[in-house]
């Protein structure tokens, strides 16, 4: 297992939720052992890359026999935090806000959802689903009463800020910001995790616009 | 600038769009003119993979001058298809589909969405801001009459194979996959970029665990 503080490229990263969604797939298919090669089929990458990215977390694959899916998929799910028990909270309950609760598989990604803030008196008392909807008022003592790993900020732009502040206050550890504006918080230690959309729409309108532009070529993603 | 079908790697394809935001920001700013080496601390890149991943697509720096943002921006924009007056349909209007046509800016990204398509009765004859929203059984008939480059779909995962195929049969060029199914369409040349937020919270869920991970780390993104 990687030494604690020693440096993972942010590349790696990023590469491991999709090697913990393709090898859930596998795994739902009953595929019991994949090669690294296989893998990296699978995901545009080439077996040497896999074998590489894997090695910097302590291995897992023998050679010539593959990985075991079951196995590998809960290792890397443990090196994500899938079972630290982290919580969140959801800023905005808004079209965003609402959409995520209701279709996204939090549970599935190791969190739980444990109360959603918002200004908008109709939906202030209700719940969505289990979770309750607190007035954002409430958010500093709710921080103050519960550990909050992570704020989900789903507030228009004009909010964000504020917001955000109070939940790097409050301590959270991580911030998910899906609204478009860049945090800059006093807080270093508190991680923000940009979602733009735009960056997704705009590679699509780059590909549909290319005619042979080459899938393959992942040789630095 | 680049010529058509040479082959740009995926991991240049998905930098673009993080260039086109980060000149736009500096824009905004006022900023005229930025070296390689600011951009890239803006970015988490060096500065000798900026010029590299820009001379990909023929160059636009002059040595110990720096990028006139203003250029840059247009070229990248270019690029991206920004100006190539890009169509788009929703799929799906729900609180996801909802929460893209209200607050999503597709215009700044070069697309206009010309029509929504769902099955719920309350909403269909409706309008969303400009956007008709018709009965999805009237997307076959749409496609044959309009020109649709992109399909936006935030459909339920049961509905999303068979509307993903109806949209490449009608003949898009790509599909903007919200969804959360891995799409096999028989139509190779239909580009799918696949949205997927549990990547981006796992990547969060890693980074707030691990205490001293090095965001300067990226050799190779």
């Amino acid at each position: 297992m990687k030494k604690t503080g020693e440096k993972v490229s942010v590349a790696v990263i990023r590469r491991l939720p999709r090697y913990y969604r393709q090898l859930s797939e596998l795994r739902q298919q009953g595929v019991v052992r994949v090669s690294s090669g296989t893998l990296g089929k699978e995901m545009g990458l080439t077996a040497s890359q896999i074998r590489q990215d894997l090695f910097c977390f302590g291995g897992f694959g023998q050679q010539g026999y593959g990985y075991n899916v079951e196995k590998l998929r809960e290792e890397i799910g443990g090196i994500l935090g899938i079972n630290r028990g982290n919580t969140a909270v959801i800023l905005g309950v808004g079209n965003l806000g609402h959409a995520l609760i209701q279709n996204f598989k939090f549970g599935n990604n190791g969190f739980s959802v444990t109360a959603a803030f918002d200004v908008d008196d109709s939906i202030v008392g209700t719940k969505i689903g289990a979770i309750p909807v607190y007035h954002a008022d409430e958010l500093e003592e709710y921080l103050r009463t519960y550990r909050v790993d992570v704020g989900v900020l789903t507030v228009p732009r004009a909010f964000a800020v504020e917001m955000a502040q109070k939940l790097a206050d409050g301590g959270v550890k991580g911030i998910w910001n899906f609204a478009n504006v860049e945090l800059r918080l006093d807080k270093p230690d508190v991680i923000v995790e940009n979602v733009h959309f735009s960056d997704s729409l705009l590679a699509l309108s780059y590909m549909i616009g290319v005619p042979c532009h080459d899938e393959e070529t992942n040789d630095d993603e």
